[in-house]
């Protein structure tokens, strides 16, 4: 614990302090409910000795080594899958509870995969004293996903996704704001080969220019042409909702947006549904905004979304030709509930049980 | 006819000449089998006098009038509903045969409504002397399904769209070329309300802005929250296929790429399919391109698709938990053959008839 009076509560060490999830994982510590003693930040060696507010106060960035857990009672992991893999075993030798937003501890059936909102008593079981925290395309659309499961019985989905750049991290945003640039220019795609010739090779992480263009490719290849992004999606959702047989298609498509990612779902459920009673359930669930009223408007886009908490749905219908289908339009902020928020709040039930 | 020596072949009016598909349709009669004799340039009395370049000559615009018509066999008509609903009958008075892409006619059931891949004998069966030119969003995705549904007969279809500016005409291009320059200096949406606040009320044709944004909103309101366009991609690949029961569930959204719509598509058939005669299928299916190998980073995009006929198809995988399933991702210039070229193709049918 810091030396400081203020530290009663536990101590929070942020691993990956420095980048796009950890930057608004801050921004999110300093505006939630201050549970925490010492907040610990850790990055690369490269970014130590950085000194970034947190609660209002500068605190120094301190590099990732063995030491840098010493005293930590939950550490919160934002870094590549290879970096979790190695640190985060040692975080818990060193008596840290963590919890991972990499896509290393997911699928592990050891590790609970945990949505506050839809399966927070999965915390507690952890043998391996790892939590994992979702996929942020997941996460976009769970809460709403889970809270209509929960009353009608989930049966079937089929979802697309229009993810944000920031998905792919500080990398993504910067490819999408160089790339804006090199097309403004242009005739903006309106001829052949606009885009292209504007963008050249400045691509960054994604595979094609995403300025003025969606890409249907996130991740990298799995077996039979799905995409690691596609069999994630899937295969969390199924582990949070308990369906481990639940039948899902996934497309995921890259689109230009900074941040906020968005799904079609196509919801089949065990019985007949109604509008009435899906609107009811997602006017009232928690960490669920709906915003649908087309005729005024309503309904939700990432430009309204970023830097809000919930996840929006909006456009709810029922399939016109199965009772028991639902049509959704989903939203939700990738930084936040679809990382640093969903982390922070996993964390927040740790302490909760520990105090 | 008009006086020339060339003037051998049927007479071919362009009404709505100065559009977004009108300009396009010029470009497409320039570079397509020359059958026509006179091309006569129609558009509002505003336009008339203008020279548009068709088949490498100034062709000076007339004035849409009941005596612009005379001589006319074939008349192309890229207009408002409205325009379209007063015109193409007078077109028809004065002996032409419409081809109309307005959505007035779409689904009269005395109007065919033709695709000339998947159902060109439709062509034939005109009472109002009307054919109707399918939206651009059901022709994107049509003749790719048109192909897989001849072999293995079409169940069900989930579709969401990502749909470009063009698609609502000159005005969502000058729109979204205005809102990127606006966006530009701007911290790009990475911080709530920069998009909003850049663009301000300069959201022309669109109900929200979409640079750096989608929208989940294309057309107007109909019954049960469904939009206009939704319910012609229903309603038309219905027709078109000839599947008056078939279940459609669509959701369209609008994104900020200039000219060439993509659709995910999930497409149930009537018993099991596999992958490998769906990309035979596809291969040689005429109007189509099957660009498949996402681990050579081959997959169709709209910068790639842009200013080309076909429609091209990738992302090709059978459903995981469905083997009468298949996830497609598809992706076709919504100007050409999403509008100007099925229109001229039809045209190209009619004239073959009575030649």
């Amino acid at each position: 614990m810091a030396g400081s009076a203020k530290a009663v509560g536990p101590t929070l060490a942020v691993v990956g302090a420095t980048g796009a999830v950890g930057t608004v994982m801050l921004q999110i510590l300093s505006h939630r409910a201050d549970i925490w003693g010492e907040i610990r930040l850790i990055a690369s060696p490269r970014s130590a000795g950085r000194k970034l507010a947190v609660r209002g106060r500068q605190v120094e960035v301190v590099a990732l080594s063995e030491e840098a857990f010493d005293g930590v009672d939950i550490a919160l992991f934002d870094v590549p899958d290879e970096v979790a893999a190695h640190w985060a075993p040692i975080a818990v030798s060193k008596g840290a509870v963590v919890v991972d937003n990499s896509g290393t501890f997911r699928m592990h059936p050891e590790v609970p995969l945990v949505v506050p909102e839809v399966n927070p008593h999965a915390v507690r079981v952890r043998p391996r004293g790892i939590i994992a925290n979702p996929n942020c395309t997941t996460l976009s659309m769970i809460v709403a996903l889970g809270a209509l499961h929960a009353e009608f019985g989930l049966r079937g989905l089929v979802a697309s996704s229009y993810q944000a750049v920031s998905g792919a991290g500080r990398a993504g945003v910067e490819t999408l704001r160089q790339q804006i640039a090199l097309v403004a220019g242009t005739s903006l795609g309106t001829n052949p080969g606009d885009v292209r010739r504007a963008v050249g090779d400045n691509t960054g992480p994604f595979p094609e220019p995403v300025a003025l263009n969606v890409v249907p490719w996130a991740g990298s290849l799995r077996e039979d042409g799905w995409s690691s992004e596609e069999m994630k999606v899937r295969d969390e959702s199924r582990k949070i909702l308990g369906l481990p047989r639940l039948p899902v298609a996934v497309t995921c498509v890259r689109v230009p947006v900074v941040t906020a990612h968005s799904l079609t779902l196509h919801a089949r459920f065990e019985s007949e549904v109604t509008v009435a009673k899906a609107r009811e359930i997602l006017a009232t669930a928690p960490g669920v905004v709906l915003y649908d009223d087309p005729g005024a408007g309503e309904f939700p886009t990432p430009a309204d979304v970023v830097g809000t908490d919930p996840t929006w749905v909006g456009r709810v219908r029922r399939a016109l030709d199965d009772p028991t289908a639902l049509e959704l339009f989903v939203c939700g902020d990738n930084l936040r509930k679809g990382a640093a928020l969903n982390t922070a709040q996993i964390a927040e039930l740790v302490a909760a049980e520990s105090a």
